[in-house]
């Protein structure tokens, strides 16, 4: 029986985990959620896991929930609030398997005390691994535990590294969808429309990722996780344009072998692996080999998507500027989605906000945390001075 | 130093194998090579590679081979022949590792012995696995060395298995390029050519291979192949066409991942995996990844390639089926290279012939040879019926 904890159990990989342990009531048991601020989906969750603690973003809802639970004659659960509460769920002692899956910085103190209490992470937040990524990595091999990846391209990485050993990569190939705009010539990249950018031609995603793969800046994000999960330089990682999703990435290793994973595009399979790992379990998710017909490939164009080529160098540059990274791109996306700013503005705010931003290694999570604010600051002035000369059209305020 | 053992020196793996050996200089040694017939390689390989001991087909050959070499100063390489020769070559005590590929049931008792020598040994031989799998593999097991298969498919599928256990496998999926005709109606196929069956599009091979691929035999002995190497039912193990040869092979897990291997189509690089294996080593056979665009795939169609049921037909029935069916081949093959019979007529020789064989288990290699010689005079026989009623075009005699 593996008891699991969830950080950001309301959000999609949370639900989707939850769905794996409903699946396998033998084998996983639900002792901790951190739920965030979905009151409704938190008293739904903690009625039917009976999770032993489970944490609101905020005291109010804390309160709200606890009083409804008692009302349902669920007093024995723990209500906890805010990053506290988060940690003791990413730290309870009850958890063998922490999955940490809440959107933005917000995850990443909770994270890296469940890796410094010694258990096994699974990774969905981006943040963890993007502007955390040297922390959180170098605290679990000091704890000598394995940082599992729940995205399904480093999910696949890991899955055909067990192909050889590190020592044996000659590089690592993330595939990418290329978005809705792969084939949109670039002089058109200033017309384009919210609406436009959140039609994802392969995943269901979140609002935020959604448009950062229409940038290709998720891909940029998950070469940077790629080089802190499995050690490699930017230099290793390449990304291969794959318009169907199917092979999620792929390994290829010094003799000249290449090991690709593919399945069905479903991220109850990467948090499944995880789970599970090292053992594989029986699952009804079958990838229809039988109705395969064609795989597309082409490189990525660099000049395009230039939020691809910045990655790469903040990759290379590291610490500081990996975070100001991602916070300006969070910063940018809000800013599109808002109407605010066009989507080839996007680019432009993370490079000005990255190349204005300190290099320097980051020592711990508040210095991460500093480091973040700072670009976000930075960043949303630039989108000021962008928003003051332009009214948009088509504008949607929530990310 | 890995000390290497090369069963059929001078056919086109043996001729690979040592190609592998002389890119790495410090990390293999040849220390026996089995020759056949051709004399002049056999002089060539034993100048430059100076083995303790070479063996050739026939005892003349043995004879004008000790004279030769005596002759350029090499007396201390012990010359040897015949089925004898083979097995000392096999079960040399100085080698560590054997690579079986001697074409034909000439190689099933060497390397038969080579596995009860307690010898790694790297199959390419077809009927090692097709008619003496069972024996064979049973024997490695028992002495607790691996079976390291030399062939695209089945060392993709090993690479493949790397990724999880034998119980977490679903499903072994073979690709088959689907040969020269894969889009020829099958009403067509009683008028196809020896040239056009020889013209195949993705590997270049000996001309029995050549023509098993073009009626998707070769796919069905893989598929036998598959059963004795991973033990695994037949059921369990799929062919998939795959035009462009790229990937060449996946195992499907059950948790609904699969992996697949791909890379250049060059027979150095299986050999290399497993003269190398459990490491992996620097080569020079890069697949040219930014250059992939378009991988293919469409399931098999078994009623125009009969031979792949009927390879089914015997996985299932094991034991003496499989021997009548890779006899019967061997003899159809070579008669529709003859012109004697007509490409439709291959697989009916081989069901003929598999369904009059006896059915049961074979415990020896003696047993097995002995089914194959009667499967083999079967076959020729009904070749013989077939061959007084017409007279064919377009006929070459060598196989």
């Amino acid at each position: 029986m593996k008891r699991i904890a969830i950080l950001g159990s309301t959000g999609s990989i949370g639900c989707s985990t939850l769905s794996v342990a409903e699946s396998y009531p033998d084998r996983f048991q639900v002792v901790a959620l951190a739920a965030g601020a979905n009151l409704e989906a938190a008293f739904e969750q903690a009625r039917k896991w009976r999770p032993k603690v489970i944490s609101m973003a905020s005291e109010p809802d804390a309160d709200v929930l606890r009083a409804r639970l008692k009302q349902a004659g669920l007093k024995e659960i723990e209500i906890v609030y805010g990053n506290a509460g988060t940690v003791s769920v990413a730290t309870h002692p009850d958890a063998d398997f922490v999955v940490s899956a809440i959107v933005g910085v917000a995850g990443l103190e909770a994270t890296y005390e469940a890796v410094k209490a010694g258990k096994i992470v699974g990774v969905a937040n981006k943040e963890c691994l993007v502007a955390a990524g040297e922390l959180i990595t170098a605290e679990a091999r000091r704890q000598g535990k394995p940082l599992l990846p729940i995205d399904s391209e480093h999910n696949a990485v890991h899955q055909c590294l067990r192909g050889g050993r590190m020592e044996e990569v000659e590089r690592i190939w993330l595939t990418a969808s290329g978005g809705p705009f792969l084939n949109t010539p670039g002089s058109q990249f200033s017309s384009i429309t919210v609406e436009q950018a959140l039609n994802h031609p392969t995943w269901k995603m979140g609002k935020r990722i959604t448009i950062d793969s229409a940038t290709l800046m998720n891909k940029g994000f998950e070469v940077i996780e790629a080089c802190r999960l499995f050690h490699i330089p930017p230099a290793k990682v390449e990304v291969i344009v794959h318009p169907q999703s199917t092979i999620h990435s792929f390994v290829e290793f010094i003799d000249g072998s290449i090991l690709a994973q593919f399945s069905v595009t479903d991220m109850r399979l990467p948090i499944l692996y995880a789970l599970t790992y090292p053992e594989r379990i029986e699952s009804d998710m079958r990838f229809p080999v039988q109705n395969l017909r064609h795989l597309d490939f082409c490189p990525p164009d660099m000049s395009k998507f230039p939020c691809l080529r910045l990655a790469y160098e903040a990759a290379e540059a590291g610490g500081a500027k990996t975070v100001a990274l991602n916070a300006a791109d969070e910063v940018a996306v809000a800013a599109f989605l808002a109407g605010d700013i066009g989507f080839d503005e996007i680019p432009r705010i993370i490079e000005d906000t990255v190349s204005a931003s300190d290099l320097g290694h980051l020592a711990t999570i508040a210095a991460v945390l500093e480091a973040d604010e700072n670009a976000r600051r930075y960043a949303q002035e630039l989108v000021l001075g962008i928003a003051k000369k332009t009214v948009r059209p088509g504008a949607t305020t929530a990310v």
